[in-house]
């Protein structure tokens, strides 16, 4: 069988998870639309959903609200050790060390919902709870009565965080929880399938993630925005980068040929929003102008809007910090990750692929 | 393209590193047998030659075995987050997180031979460290003058080992150093295809050689061979186990269908030292029983030795505690993880397979 770099078109398992067709702009999680999804439920429901296959019902969901509610606190060796961890650590190895330093007893083989929602509570967590202890601010300690995204806002800013801002975030965690066999969950596939632990897998996934090629660079859509500053100076900002053959960014994706699902589904859910934060309204006029300019400058390349465009929209609105991108994609992810592993484990059978020996042989 | 479950027999990767042939029983490194190695190098050189690809010349070799005996001292945070971590975390979870967090400016993309000597030459300590800790006995300090393997056992004894035992456990790291593409190596080869850093790629290998399905369960090997007790009573004890329909531990291999060329080497090894230690002589006697009953009850299956059988031999003779097994397995194989991780930068391609998506579609 020939080499297949990066194993790009091979079938490294079936999934009744998710389905992202690039061609078509399909995504579609357990047998409905992200789109949907995003637009009409929240959080829980939805990563109910990923882990058991199933939306749920008011009580399914009423008591997997309080099962993630009630995982939030960090252990406190947890804490402890993120205390120690030196200053200079980038936040994703902290959230990888974090999650690595939870193995015990309760996360052992074989992967359950139960461990999967201890992870899925906790991560926002350990980045907040990183997050102040780097800016020298306060703790704030999870809030129980605020659904999960919610909450997070909250354990960043210490307020409350408005009606508008939690449901453009709350669209962003529905549509990035899940998309096919993307290296992170690749890997944590392949790490739960010789049998190891949940505590494995997540933390080579986070590790994965780390990496630009996959955890992607959305704070150079942020750049873009910031530097072109005011919509009136849009247009004039495009064409300079366009003409001398630079790259807009957050448009054009290696999946996606067509209109990336995700980032139409955002635009959808800011398109309500329009009026609750500038950063709406300026994103819709940025991406018409660039896409009028795209068709100008590059016909028939298929350039249309990624998700980290309007990530990058929903997250500077929200005024998520920029170090905190990935990680915040990573907290979103890990419902995607979980799900996998359950999945994985009904599988069980190790990857344990092949390679071609190209060195020289002994005499 | 069909799905292959466990991608077996999918080629990841072209490799110049290793060579694992499981019809003829071949293993080679870098154009050299490995048997051939283990019988005639020290640790030092064969990590020197996977990561470069050559042997090292005198001046070479002296240069490479001064940098990992300079890196061996833990760094203060990490001995503190070893402290923190539970009592009850396997030492497998220990590694994993203490790798984790090491991750900083020093770490990151891409992998570096440097990078590669301080992760090989700090897990025995951090084995070492965490034992000592565990057993509330004190902290053995690395000894600049010994080699990789003999300060290892000197860590975890505080005594300076016999030469005997220093031979035959360099063997076992020189034998179990690398084997293509495992789940371990195989996802470190995932995790850092995105640019991550080492310490992501690692302590994603050592999530996954935690698993039983890849790190083994030698210790069934060492309670058989406890069980057996003397050589007296091999036979009648394994035709007990024979006769009853069960598995003797320590024959038979998933890859190898003929003998495993880690098994020959360590038997040839262990051979020139039979009565430096008993283990050496009773596991022989062992074998030679077993091979001859599993001729007789299963005729045809290629059941042989392989190498858990004399790694547990090796292991034994040394002293070293059961729940160190696979930990020591880990702190040969690191040379082969870090050397595919500098292999794989030069590809640079993210692993990115498909999957099948088998649920339901929305109306």
């Amino acid at each position: 069988m020939p080499k297949v770099t990066g194993l790009e078109g091979v079938v490294a398992a079936e999934t009744n998870i998710g389905l992202v067709d690039g061609e078509k702009g399909h995504l579609v999680y357990r047998g409905y639309w992200a789109k949907d999804l995003a637009l009409g439920y929240d959080f829980e429901a939805v990563a109910y959903l990923l882990l058991n296959g199933t939306l749920p019902n008011e009580s399914e969901l009423d008591s997997f609200t309080k099962a993630l509610s009630s995982n939030r606190e960090l252990p406190a060796h947890v804490k402890a050790i993120i205390d120690l961890l030196p200053a200079e650590m980038e936040m994703m190895s902290v959230i990888r060390t974090a999650i690595s330093s939870m193995g015990d007893s309760f996360t052992q083989w074989p992967p359950t919902i139960d461990q999967a929602i201890r992870i899925i509570s906790i991560l926002p967590t350990i980045i907040a709870y990183r997050y102040h202890q780097t800016a020298n601010t306060a703790f704030v300690a999870p809030n129980p009565s605020l659904g999960h995204v919610a909450n997070y806002l909250y354990m960043l800013t210490g307020k409350e965080p408005n009606t508008a801002h939690v449901r453009a975030l709350n669209a962003y965690f529905i549509l990035t929880m899940e998309h096919g066999m993307n290296a992170g969950t690749f890997a944590a596939r392949t790490i739960i399938s010789t049998q190891s632990e949940i505590a494995s897998a997540i933390s080579g996934a986070v590790g994965a993630m780390k990496g630009p090629l996959h955890g992607g660079a959305p704070s150079e859509v942020i750049q873009m925005l910031n530097e072109i500053g005011d919509i009136s100076n849009a247009e004039a900002w495009m064409r300079d980068v366009l003409s001398s053959g630079g790259r807009l960014m957050g448009f054009g994706h290696r999946v996606y040929k067509t209109r990336d699902p995700r980032a139409v589904a955002l635009r959808e859910v800011t398109s309500h929003l329009i009026g609750e934060d500038p950063w709406f309204n300026f994103a819709f006029e940025v991406e018409n102008t660039a896409i009028r300019l795209l068709e100008e400058y590059k016909p028939g390349r298929r350039l249309y809007t990624n998700v980290e465009f309007y990530a990058a929209a929903v997250l500077s609105a929200v005024e998520m910090p920029t170090e905190l991108f990935t990680a915040t994609f990573t907290a979103s992810r890990v419902v995607g990750w979980t799900s996998h592993l359950l999945e994985q484990v009904a599988i069980n059978r190790i990857f344990r692929p092949q390679s071609i020996y190209t060195g020289e042989m002994p005499e």
